[in-house]
């Protein structure tokens, strides 16, 4: 049905009314007081939200601009960056370090697994004489669907010294993060993802300790540098136009995400993670991620049936149903779908979703108990 | 009045309500075909609307954005680079080569006039072993209201060998621009000027000739990069998320512009700003930019009576008649106000807003005869 798609892709994710509507008026000079005030209120919203007492910069960019503002703003050739990568947005950070002359190690672990601290600290420890500048990790990788023990590898890495710097991009506004309390030195993230609305703003906290790194850097980024960002935040101001539309639809859904509570919104993505985990397994299926300790809680990686092709679970659930599932990436490509749930989703959205799930599979000829998914979903659910 | 603001500074400029209806639509994937369709659409319009058969990169940032791909895809550290500077972006183009390792080298001229084609002819005549790679020009300056002749310019740059790189930020979609035609290697745009919708997206097309300088660039911007934004065009789609929603507007207006006709556009352009200027010289008041030839269509910057100032002007114009005029930048702030009309602005609101500034300046004491710059303005707009 026309106007009737839901996005159950990792972004861009479902937007409520009131930002799609505030996104609907004339835009408002972003040098004007009236903006200002704005913009002062979301950055002290964007702090709650990474838990942080530092600035949080608002880049106009997809989240891959933040991670090129991480890397170009803390980088000279020639320096040691360690990538710990489980995915394909992992491999991202490597690709852009290297974009900027560093040297690039990679901890790789196969796809579906989260990286071993163990692993991480025996590296960690090898490296006597603090050649490692930088490690990145991935809090949460899209592309798999598996979540890093971030506090846990950031307490690794402060430990040997060097920067941890942190893909949040899908983790941020849907599982717990503590940018101060744990350590992190550099949290980047994006719009499209738990902060509900559509693509076109990315975020960028930073630590004092990598402020120092910084401002050893020879040539940092000028469109996303940090000095700049950080100048201009203190005026409630960015230094070029940012995209004043998204910025005004942001304080409408970080308003909601107050009324929510962190907690409340870290334990919703819980319950609909878990959920549809639990109908998964009762409609028979293979999840992607098998342990359940390493599982997302914003995106789940599901292999199709036997004889049943992803592409065709994902065409009967768009023609039949209008919720839009997302491929696999890369290697993955054909061998898993990924239903995405973080953001403004609710119970009934994944009561929803597994039903249709279910009805698609049925029709493409794979047999079980009908309704089976949607207990089990339910069951779990009343559970938490 | 509440909702009454009319926006009339250089950017953000007033957007079309079919633009901003679309805009409050659902975003879609933008890996869909849904959204290719689009893109392609848009590519082609974009194509038309820079004259050029080159593609044209849309990205996700500001206007300074672009102006960073145009320098980080191009310069190595080292690489001289030659900035003809009117004014406060012209300034940007020497601070953003300068941030990637540029020596830059600078022919200014004071701030309200152009550049002269026989002074940059002399300097690059004396090049004779061509250390000049890039020469950076901007069309339309937005600090002063200034217009260079960028076909002439770019000619002595063609018969030199350097790359021109041209800032059509606030004259793509306002003020006749040809890539191929004039021989541009590089223009960039951003998307709450003469695109007509708010800031968010930037564009950037290339020629064959820069490209070759690109793949001699030793670490080219990654979120940027050429060669990603290239490949990704073939299959109409970007190499990252981009801002869907600000993409979606941009097909209205396109569509828009389209029916309107460049040689309309550039015509209403000049219609609007030729009848403000008289309307300014019959009220009285001196033009920043006495030359009309180089005068801008875009912009115009106006000097205030004696003993008014700057803000004054601007408050009242904002609470008596909700019009945004803009300050002065820099080494001008309080000096001039700007005028943008530029985008989806009509004769209409050029009628409203001289009458406006009419009753503003009178409130605050300046005495000329009432009506006579709207005289001036209808009178010149109906001889064009």
């Amino acid at each position: 049905m026309k106007d009737k798609t839901f996005l159950m892709i990792p972004g861009p994710t479902p937007t409520p009314e009131s930002a799609l509507l505030a996104m609907a008026k004339h835009p408002i000079g972003h040098r004007s007081p009236e903006f200002s005030a704005i913009l002062k209120e979301v950055f002290q919203d964007l702090k709650w939200l990474f838990q942080t007492k530092e600035d949080v910069f608002v880049y106009t960019s997809s989240g891959t601009g933040a991670m090129e503002a991480a890397i170009y703003n803390l980088v000279n050739p020639g320096d040691k960056v360690l990538c710990l990568i489980i995915g394909n947005f992992g491999e991202r950070w490597a690709k852009i370090a290297a974009s900027k002359g560093a040297i690039v190690e990679k901890i790789e672990v196969e796809w579906g697994k989260a990286i071993d601290p163990v692993v991480l600290k025996k590296r960690l420890d090898e490296d006597v004489n603090k050649e490692i500048k930088i490690v990145t990790l991935t809090h949460n990788e899209t592309s798999t669907g598996v979540t890093n023990d971030v506090k846990t590898l950031n307490d690794i890495i402060q430990t040997h010294g060097a920067l941890s710097v942190v893909d949040g991009i899908t983790s941020i506004g849907a599982i717990e993060f503590k940018m101060d309390e744990w350590g992190a030195d550099v949290i980047v993230s994006g719009s499209q993802k738990g902060f509900m609305i559509p693509p076109g703003l990315a975020f960028l906290a930073c630590s004092q300790k990598a402020w120092k790194v910084y401002e050893q850097c020879k040539y940092p980024s000028f469109y996303f540098n940090f000095g700049a960002y950080k100048k201009n935040a203190q005026d409630d101001t960015t230094p070029y136009t940012p995209a004043v539309s998204l910025i005004i639809a942001l304080r409408e859904t970080l308003n909601m995400m107050k009324q929510e509570g962190l907690d409340n919104i870290y334990l919703r993505h819980a319950r609909l993670a878990k959920g549809l985990r639990s109908a998964i397994k009762a409609i028979g299926l293979k999840l992607f991620v098998e342990d359940d300790e390493i599982a997302s809680n914003a995106i789940t990686a599901i292999l199709p049936p036997e004889g049943i092709s992803v592409a065709d679970i994902r065409k009967t659930l768009k023609n039949d149903f209008d919720i839009v599932v997302a491929d696999g990436q890369g290697q993955l490509k054909g061998k898993i779908f990924r239903m995405g749930h973080l953001g403004f989703v609710s119970e009934r959205d994944m009561i929803a979703s597994v039903g249709a799930l279910e009805m698609s599979l049925y029709k493409l000829g794979y047999k079980f108990k009908k309704g089976a998914g949607t207990e089990a979903l339910i069951t779990t659910m009343m559970q938490m």
